[in-house]
């Protein structure tokens, strides 16, 4: 059985590996404090070009988002974001745990853009009552969207430019953030990002690491204090160093993209196998992930060989979705583009 | 410099890192569902003979404790501690930040009994207008304490007993747990600790793991839907693998208990060394903590070779910690022996 | 100006204000503690034939709902609701501020079925993943609804067996309840309500009172603790008499029922004038709330004279909202007809 | 039997009773938009000189603490106050509900002084590892104390200065402020205490209205959106006339010191009696809550005529309090201080 059904089904990259076992008996300062954590800050601030960035490694996602949205807004606050998006969707209410609500928008492809956001708002300070609704005060997106889908450079600045000009902190989850840099289709960089973002973080977890993500905040209006919020809701790994070496290894000669790289091109080769053959892709993504709608026997066929993930029902159709990794063996993949070719 | 001023400032047992090593490219599935979770949840079960026991692998001390709490209180309702119990202390306020109030025991060593528990309960109930107090609900308990002391097994029956005839659960902080359990002066089994509480957690962080912590929760009342508890709060690693081979790696040939041993019999070398310069120890430690008070100029002298932990002032003298932990050289102690012995 | 803009700009029925007065200097205990808030209680679990009823007297409908919501639910729990549902919509987050998702269900009208329940049920737990998803564990509904609706005798039947068949609550907010009681169009009794739901409440600021609304918790397993709880939230009214003496009014001599039917009835014949002249009422509401659908021009001429609310747009027509309450004059509405003939 | 064990067993001055009736059917707009809301405001404007001041009506005590506190810190900051301290002792853990630790001060008499605070904010900062622990960023006391104590205008000028040089809110629970004012040893004024606070309360509940708070932000850098913070936690009255007239009318003709006065100087006889009888008085109050030590044969000889309330033991004697209010009748307060005489 081949495993394409998720990208964090293995380790980390080897040089990550055999940095642990070289450093495991080394003695470094906890929480964060120590020579491997600063460094790997310091090539992250290098990388997006802001000196100023304020740099921090958290174990994952949940507990990423989580701890910056609520070091950021106060009680009567909201986030807006996709219907479809991390926060609303998989993770168990962890933001309105914090006390915030998840504002929602519809949104087919998993993006949302300027002209919703700038409606919600509108529609608030528009109403009389509205101090007996929610506040909307922040905007999430996820890059690439959980439907594996791109903001482009455009659709990007608008959004930003929105959030300026009405003083919100526009915030980007970037689980996957090098598989959508290292896409063909991506006209953004890491730099823009970080430009056009308030905050954002660089997942590791599926990209390379064992675990941690890396969270930047660019706008020093919201980093006062964030050690403490990290230590409140227990995300301050005592031993800093291990999310430290990793992010310093990824972010040491381009290894972060090159993995990434690895596993868009091999998605993109199973996109154009489905395509070859005529079978519809439920969502258009030019990244690591990929949603073809397969009939009863199509899914039955590939299930044999190949594990998927299910997602939905589409018509008399089931989506299902192939991932790749920076793991992904290019072997498996061509394994299974000759039984899609066979279907 | 020799350091001994904390317990979690080196990785893991080498047997661990040899095993990420060598399955790290296995394809397991993510959030705790692999066969090293189980396999490692199932050898503690055995270890404390409780084929039912609910055991989940967390990343660190403060998040264990924050979720276990959480969970099980209801709005109104606290937590009672020693006053230097680390979640009144050391943990940013991570249970209120939940909703609930530490209810704090003063405490000279820091252990609490069961007459002091009794009597913040029956003064509740006692008190005609309690519901604008809040409900004293659980018990926490450090074992070791954060001062390196530890619970007899009459003082730990007594407060089980308690606990148990007032039905509010009793859950104990094990963050050092092999340490105290490795302890000559102990008279409590892992068994015993099982028994006596209704949940504890084996610490890992501080003995012999990357990171991690095993939750057990014994009593069956406060096991349902922890695992959504912990998606919520950002603590279900996404491969929770690496969680599972740590404590399987650990709970395999006595492991854990023959590295804890090791720290605790080096600590009490250092004990006999204060002891013999008539040195006074703050508090009365015979687990891998040891806090001697030291003059001015002892601090000095020592401070040249040997990195401790500042702990307060005791008159005039400095009360300073030096830890032992699995990782500790004998060498490294005989080296702070003889600088003691020099003073 | 003639205000049927809402339903609480008066104070309250002449007979509250008078007793007030009568009693003001008695002394009473404090925090619902005396004899008034007791009789009240009494009176209220006689009216629903339940002598063990619990009857909390808070102050308002937004303070009743957190406080029941947050005392039940776990924190990974949500609840179930209307997207149109006063805790979603007009409560700025006083659910999520308790750290609790409110779960929506599309609604045309207002109301929700037991059918939309059970598909989220469904859905929940047959998703693999469901602990990454807020468990739906409670239901919430307004009766009537925000838009005047009501749920039939049928369909609050088919909603409470199946909350009963999955073990969650139903919850009903009555800040209305009067007005929708006294309509022709219910089926359903005071009785059936308590029958039905395991808490509601029987709101007083819209009907008859200065303010307060009287939680009725009928199932006995949401009941324990409740006063912490009251207390926690800031709602323990120090002069408890004053809520208690207000509901002992209102439910002497069936005095809630009259004042809500005048409200109904005038509603009804504004219904009929509409009707007459072909507006199109934008739900069809059989309660003190009427929302007709004008164009630009019927909505100047009437505003000329009368207090409305605003909607929202309907195509190229503006729903406005007239009501009425207990302290409605009938030559008020008298005038309103005219006018409405008159367009 | 006269009662005398609290302060707020009876209605309202019966300026405000007479009001409520006549103003009863006038049609306001609700939730404090109303022009009685905005005249009681600007009366509490004038009476404290400051034209900018923020002033919102509330319900209650525990309402108003928890509001003001939970919309001014950080998840991770905790608010300073006495041991003793009404939010730390009999609010059932409402500050911690809303995620902020209360930070304990020693007190003997229920103040707490600027040497208390700069110890706590120096050590805090002074410990490396200050991250780990909550951090203290608002200051709460009461005025009067709990304990009827009050604080001399050295001693609010030294805490206001030590607040402002830190950065820190000065927040003054004013639950029986009127009592405090017009005590004869109060050598601060209303503008004294909102000169040197960033907010306070007025009492009401305590002081001569039905129920009601006065919340007094002087600090405009903590009044933004506070309103959406009253809705949200269920504290936005829908008749804020209700609470808009009640303070009108404390606020006219200085009635609200008055009546104040009137039970101060009620007390200052109780006072004077215990101590010509040398019965002890725990704490040394000036204010109209009043504390004697008495033994079982008084207390029991008291209580045959007189409601008082039980404080706590003292040695072979037992503490009871006696209150007077607005409403206590001389004649009353005279056959107390006879019985006293006998004893």
């Amino acid at each position: 059985m081949i495993r394409l059904e998720c990208d964090y089904t293995q380790g980390a990259v080897p040089e990550i590996i055999k940095r642990l076992a070289e450093t495991n008996l080394e003695m470094t300062p906890g929480y964060g404090e120590d020579c491997y954590y600063a460094s790997a800050a310091d090539k992250i601030r290098g990388e997006i070009n802001m000196p100023e960035a304020d740099v921090h490694f958290l174990v994952g996602g949940t507990q990423t988002n989580m701890l910056f949205i609520s070091s950021v807004l106060r009680p009567h606050q909201g986030v807006m974001c996709a219907h479809t998006g991390h926060i609303n969707a998989h993770e168990t209410g962890a933001v309105e745990a914090t006390g915030h609500k998840v504002i929602t928008i519809a949104s087919d492809d998993g993006t949302i853009n300027a002209q919703q956001v700038r409606e919600i708002l509108d529609a608030h300070y528009a109403d009389a009552s509205h101090e007996h609704i929610v506040q909307p005060a922040m905007v999430y997106i996820s890059f690439p969207t959980e439907n594996g889908t791109l903001y482009s450079k455009a659709q990007l600045t608008e959004l930003s430019a929105l959030c300026r000009e009405r003083d919100i902190p526009l915030y980007l989850d970037g689980a996957r953030l090098g598989y959508g840099l290292m896409s063909e289709e991506c006209d953004l960089t890491i730099c823009d990002i970080a430009k056009f973002c308030d905050a954002f973080y660089i997942g590791g977890t599926k990209v390379g690491a064992l675990f941690g993500e890396a969270l930047v905040i660019t706008n020093s209006k919201y980093t006062k204090d964030f050690r403490y919020i990290e230590k409140q809701k227990g995300a301050m790994l005592a031993k800093g160093r291990l999310l430290g070496l990793q992010f310093d290894t990824l972010f040491t000669d381009s290894l972060y993209y090159k993995i990434s790289s690895h596993a868009t091109s091999l998605a993109m080769k199973i996109r154009k196998a489905f395509q070859s053959k005529d079978i519809e892709l439920y969502f258009d993504s030019p990244t690591n992930q990929q949603f073809p709608c397969l009939t009863d026997e199509q899914m039955a066929k590939l299930g044999e060989e190949f594990a998927y993930c299910y997602w939905c029902k589409s018509g008399d159709k089931h989506v299902v979705r192939f991932c790749t990794s920076w793991a992904t063996k290019e072997e498996d993949v061509d394994k299974l583009i000759e039984a899609i070719e066979r279907l």
